[in-house]
């Protein structure tokens, strides 16, 4: 048994990673511009699709781009690759349609499903992420690290990723908004009240409080304007910034969140915390686009 | 209603902090010097009560040392002063004797009681800590933090501290750990399994990762062995290091422990972690003493 | 010449640092609970004339409360005591009112007199700053570093300490807002519109970048909320916080200001910044109490 | 309009970065060793044309090393790579003869020109620097920040650059140094008194202050002296370190250097500092050579 | 002379740096995924002779896995390549043989020979390093520092790495454990008492201690334990901690290690430290397979 | 036995601190000024003898200014107090004066004597440091760390510091320069060839590189120039910076010295370094005071 199955194995949880997300965008050469100018994404070898895949250092991609609006799909590799055919069976069961597509970039084949909402998801086994290491963590991220998706209906879709993919909810607010774990991360997935088959945002993981100051100063020297932060966020404790990319799309740079230990603690039921904008910012800042 | 009670007001639960840990010792002036050039706590002006009282900076004592053995009590600042009255009628309502007394050195006059496993508790109103600040944290502890008791029935006693004081618990390892909260810190009293009415450690908060560093250094400078650690917990997720005082008992320095917000997020059950060392240890090592 | 004579000596530009602000509160117990608890702050021995004073450490006071509303006074440090006959005389030629007064607390005889728009200015002779030094700089503020008054005529506000004092202007954006130096920091007083003889916020320096987190997660913790920042101000570059007092004073914390080296270096007029909320956050977020 | 582009747009200024520095040397190859091992550069791959470039992880090459002596040329990336055809209009308007060359390495067709002091300057369109982000901060530069020329007539040369391309002048130092801005940093270019058609220095930024140490004790690993530094320099603020490379040229690393905001701020008249040794160590050592 | 031989010029000391370690391994794709999981190192392209080769970034590999058990020999990189022929003679005029190996991977032509203890030994000349930078620093290592043997006899080998290879005894705990230095670093190969011809353990360095914080964590998040440390070696001074591979071997990660300068020091004979625990760990825990 | 007494069991060694230098200056009152002002320390109250005594924090004196010229005195604090009559009777025997004196300020009596060269010492027992640590280590020295004295003879005062009180040599660069120990520091008093009975220097201790910068940027904002450094010295492997005093007197503050264990390890005869600038500074640059 290798090293990340040790701590791959609880009973009925996902186990798995965020591994791209992909965007429709009015302009997407202007869009590949700001990933790489102002995030410090680094493009693939062209690809004979037509989509622009984006990654770090020389890893295999974390964003795709292409022609449209919205959110397109988000892919996630799953520890267990041989448990896609239980989660194939699985969605099957619950009516859910499921097909095998082959990505491009340097991604494996995958399984191909649509929530109830309308986002399309990727399940797919392990990728090389070797090159991912290959960047100085002070001005590009360390990895894409989660996606926030919107809903009218917060519990139904936080049910289905749950009872479907077995996911885990770390905690909510009302219901409005919840935040659910397939690894030791606090959150891979959220879901938050808005327009059904949305994207609220999607985040990168940075180093540190430190790097908060130097991407703060760069994004600025770059014409990028913070849109909220530095805060704290209650649920997942982590530090924040964001800021919009070239398409008005929220994005965020986050890091020190906190960490669940589900092979060897048996965690109750979710935290519930109050409505409230000290929730989503300890601190207190809340932007007008995060309160409504 | 001032800033400090804004926080405190969570219905049913206490809000309190550590005020003091009373030691006895079979050499007072050995374990004050130990204190004084280990730990840097400093004295207070003499009393004629022949206690001695030890403080951070110029702060009201943290410490008192007496002729003796093991602990002689522990001391809480509560937040709401005129509540000390309630708790003195649900003490007598469940057949606790109490008493009220006047410590030395600064701290007011306090409700003293002896809890089911035969620990001495003074509760008492508001200290003027302004007087704390002035040290140099990277060469002192920044304040007194927590103090873990032993006692053969784990749940019994963590009953009483619940359904009389009001503390909460955070999380549980089995009936063999108990760690309770009263402020926002995640633990301010824990319990563990060993004789009755005895001490396991008493903890100094210190104030970061680097400062650890320091520590250790400084304390083999002086000849002091670390015990355990440099290690983060998993119950509180505190960077941690130990090391014991010139009687052997347990000192613990600790940073950077999980907070909790009652008075916005309604917690659940507490956690239950597994029997296990890497529950006391993340990283690992865990010493003979932990272990047994 | 003394060390500090060195770099005072500028022809025709005041070199001072700011000592004290005064503010009235409908609740003075209220306040100077919040300044010690939330700030940091520590109270002087009682004072006969009913007026509390807070300083940092053993320092002398920084900050005065008395029964009121809003600013009564700040003062100012000048290097130059021997000077301050020649400001006295200069403010009688331009016809304004001076008296000598005796402050509370360690600070000498100053000269008092009101601004054009009715702020009362105390200057005096240097003070014993050795005991500001005893605090741990993590969890109080390094110093009291500037004041923001208000006026509905910020340009003739600007003139009047520019001719009367000696101040040096830094930087302006339009008729709105000015910058004023008396020494090597960027800015000890700052002129902004709205009501006449109001206050704006005031300063306190802390150490960096880095506790600029603590702070905010102790304010947290005391159920403090930030209301601006963390950000970068444009003019003086330095890094900030604001919260408001237990009255809605606004305070802001500060740190790595840009220094001016008047007596090596010749400065034109002041740069003119644009009239946009990326002048006053260099990283984005503005509130919209500041946009007003 | 891109991101960039949008704090590109300053009217009638040059908005462009260093690309590379060209030098000649006697033995080439113990030059690019140095460069390899002492500054971690990394070189591209062969070159038909014998000269070695050597770029940060894998970007295009910062560096040319060639047989000979003294500066070879260097070069400057343009924002507006459209506005290079109003460039050499207005170059040849003013009686300088210009060409399109055709550099090695992965840099693009580049308009040439001599200065009249003999320098050879060439500039281009944009590059993808998406490799330079390849490399770990701590060991090896951050990106080449800017290059130092000298000139018997400081004043004349400065006007030239002025005038001619459209840099800023942001600080002088009398008629002997003086410091020229074409984007965000205090200087692209500086101008010292010295020899008609020389080099003063080159500079690598590096990321902190923290990372200085780091050099200097690498540089110290590997036989590399310090000539100057660290200090603190007066025009620009910057950080720096300074040694010679195999041939004698001196090598500076920097950080932390001032920016302006010229898209909304209007600077007036450059300062002027004193000819003085502080004003190129605010600290306070110079070397003997500096000094001069 | 170039820089790097400026250093090198230490009469009849070798001047050299670890290149690689082979190791045998029962299963050599467990092995290979947790050195690239766990450890962050990234794989060569394959080779045809079947051996697992892994490097830092996209330098030459530090690692070699194939099938077997325990080391199999680590390899040098001597600073005067030229040297080889002199050593060559030296050890055949000892009876010791050698013979050429040709190497996969990017490494030269090496020297091989068997050291008294059954050791395999690789010498050979400069390897191109620039592609080792290309990592982050955070979360792989900088390079691979030293190897530990075991052998019964600890004098007995000191002695023959001292007097063939050139080797200079850096300290020494009795005849139990010595520290082997050629370069600036205070040991690059280490002996300890154990069995003949094995593996005491391998070390990668890191950058500072605040890696070291974040190393436990990402261990703790993939299941591996750490065994000993955080902690603070007496010999070579340097801050660690380990933790075993999948096959069990120790691995140790270190960094600010004491350094010597044998260009400009003339160093007496080593230090001899107590055999005591705290010599292996001035912070005092040790685990028990150390002790022993 | 206490803790501090476990490590100061060192056969035939001098356990000791430097408690206090005494210098003479001709205007006591511009000296004390600078003291406080630029280095931070306190004045003590004021003493009947006239003798200015400044410490850190609330601790004890550290540096006493009096009416004269160069350095009075020095004082150590010897650990075992009760060795001073041991002390006493060797002075005697090699027929060196000794004297009893009763020191102003909080130092207890002490033996005093001159040495061969004309410096007067001051030994004496414990004193209370508790108040030391009272104080913002960023902006004051940690503690007063070493003091460097000259003679024309180096190896003579060497020998008798040596013999007569029993310091150890930590390293030599020939004879003009020797380092001596009297506890885990590499020196507390240091000897450089020089003009008889004179001072070359005084340290202070502070904190970590971090503060270096701090320091630097401070003591320029006062007008003080650095004279050497920021630089790393060979022998003592500290960081350091110095610069003059008002009178002139060379004051250095300094980190991260090497430190000895010499309750568990024999330390063979000294280092002997070259005489060569890199020796006292392992980056480089010395001023021409130093070199001479």
């Amino acid at each position: 048994m290798s090293v990340a199955e040790a701590v791959a194995t609880v009973a009925g949880m996902l186990r798995a990673r965020l591994s791209h997300v992909a965007l429709g965008s009015p302009d997407v050469d202007r869009a590949r511009r700001f990933y790489e100018d102002a995030v410090g994404l680094r493009p693939d070898a062209e690809a004979p699709d037509g989509i622009v895949r984006l990654g770090l250092g020389l890893g295999a991609h974390v964003l795709e781009l292409r022609e449209g609006d919205g959110i397109d799909h988000f892919a996630l590799e799953v520890s267990d690759a041989a448990g896609l055919a239980g989660l194939e069976r699985e969605l099957a069961r619950r009516g859910v349609a499921t097909r095998w597509v082959e990505p491009g970039g340097d991604h494996p084949r995958a399984l191909s499903f649509t929530d109830p909402d309308g986002h399309r998801v990727e399940l797919h086994g392990r990728i090389d992420r070797s090159g991912e290491g290959l960047g100085d963590p002070g001005r590009r991220p360390v990895r894409i690290h989660h996606v926030t998706v919107t809903t009218p209906d917060v519990p139904a879709l936080e049910e289905f990723y749950v009872s479907t993919l077995g996911f885990a909810v770390s905690d909510r607010m009302g219901e409005r908004f919840t935040w659910l774990r397939c690894n030791a991360e606090h959150h891979t997935l959220a879901i938050v009240e808005g327009p059904s088959g949305g994207l609220d945002h999607l985040c990168f993981e940075i180093s540190c409080w430190e790097d908060i100051r130097t991407w703060c100063d760069e994004l600025a020297a770059r014409g990028v304007a913070i849109t909220w932060g530095p805060g704290r966020h209650g649920p997942g404790n982590n530090l924040f910034v964001m800021f919009d990319d070239a398409d008005g799309v929220h994005v965020e740079l986050s890091c020190e969140m906190e960490r669940f230990w589900d092979d060897r603690v048996e965690y109750p039921r979710p935290r519930e915390w109050a409505e409230d904008p000290r929730t989503v910012n300890l601190w207190g800042p809340v932007p007008a686009w995060r309160e409504a």
